[in-house]
């Protein structure tokens, strides 16, 4: 079937075809620049239009991104792992560790914007979390940057019932972080939920994470419950796609 | 922070967050057709190039999908729900119930195409399967289609050592399929691992999934443990983003 669909292509395919081919092979590593458009002009003998059309290809696959001014260059994948399962297992948080140190090795990942804000519950927050339609919630908005580029953006639901007074409401929660302190109000987290789909991101979306075009976002929608099944924590998470890898073991 | 962007914008993307609006208030519901260039050029006394602009914003976006010559149409997201964890549940698969019936209420999804080969293992499927470099394996490569829209392809690579004159080499593996093969030949899967990914699809994948622009595809490497930590199947799969939520549930 491979062989079928490369007996008729177009010109710019099959100029596309062979600078995958050619970056699948390593003769153009992860960060390199690749050839412009006057230079695929040249090489190939085309108009400008169809050395355009080549190389919109690999962008629109994401193996490669545009950088303003600089010209073409393969996307590096080196991502972040994120340890769906052994990232939120008790032992982490319970000994007053960031949820996060478990994904990094040496890179750091930093928090370089906090907001905490009380509100009522969205609609489908307040249903995520078993709440009056006209209850309130602790908002935390958080930004997360590796190696200075942002990669995650969370907000964070709590209800105000719950931790209104706490260090929850706090920008800096204290060691261990919001986990911790649910645990000391009675409310430790036992069981997670996590609800993922991918999508394009929003105008907004790829501003806030600086997405260059043709990057998805994941987006995740996390619950967590405590003993007796009281949701505690809603929160919602827009993952730059070209950062991370999330994985999850479990057993059958 | 939302106030200060709307403050100034162009003229395109002032009609694009207008349509946006539009969607998310349900004056144009999913499935709906959205005006055309036609009618937003009338609409809004607009060139023809600052109509299409503010179509191709949500199209980015994925909010919309172009059907070819039927127009652009409001995208329905009517995810299956894939339980990554309660799906390979033993139970599940243990009673000779395929492993995708827990997904889907009564939405069918069908197996369209199934091809069953032996090859040597490429090399990162050796190394995932802890194979030499010149084992072979079986390959059962199959593709999913729910409602008649392809949604998923799985190539499945299983040692040959492991399988050769079983069933799981046959198109129709019987009763509980793959895994509950495995067990009758003592390499029962009780643990598995998920790695996910999102990208932008390939120009092949696009056209083996029917995707239109602006849909990225989620990426899954799935390896089956048996006791004692063999490796005994490893799966890539690549899902249709705008098919799918994935949900995991688990215990911290």
């Amino acid at each position: 079937m491979a062989e079928q669909g490369s007996v008729r292509r177009t010109k710019y395919q099959r100029i596309a075809t062979e600078l995958r081919d050619a970056i699948q092979a390593g003769e153009y590593a992860p960060g390199d620049r690749l050839p412009g458009e006057n230079e695929l002009m040249a090489a190939y003998n085309v108009a400008r239009m169809t050395a355009r059309q080549a190389l919109g290809v690999l962008q629109n696959e994401g193996i490669t991104e545009a950088r303003k001014g600089a010209g073409v260059f393969v996307r590096s994948f080196r991502p972040l792992r994120r340890h769906g399962i052994q990232r939120l297992s008790g032992g982490n948080w319970g000994s007053g560790q960031s949820i996060w140190s478990a994904d990094l090795g040496e890179r750091a990942l930093v928090v370089d914007r906090v907001e905490v804000t009380e509100r009522t519950a969205p609609e489908h927050v307040a249903t995520a979390l078993g709440l009056s339609p006209t209850a309130t919630v602790c908002v935390r908005s958080r930004r997360f940057v590796l190696d200075g580029k942002p990669v995650q953006t969370a907000v964070s639901y709590l209800p105000s019932e719950l931790v209104a007074g706490s260090a929850v409401t706090h920008e800096d929660t204290g060691p261990g972080g919001t986990y911790a302190r649910l645990a000391e109000l009675g409310c430790k987290p036992v069981r997670f939920r996590e609800e993922l789909r991918s999508r394009m991101p929003s105008t907004e979306e790829a501003t806030e994470l600086g997405l260059s075009s043709g990057t998805p976002v994941i987006q995740i929608c996390r619950t967590a419950f405590a003993e007796g099944g009281r949701a505690v924590e809603f929160s919602e998470l827009t993952l730059d796609s070209a950062s991370y890898v999330l994985e999850y073991e479990f057993d059958a």
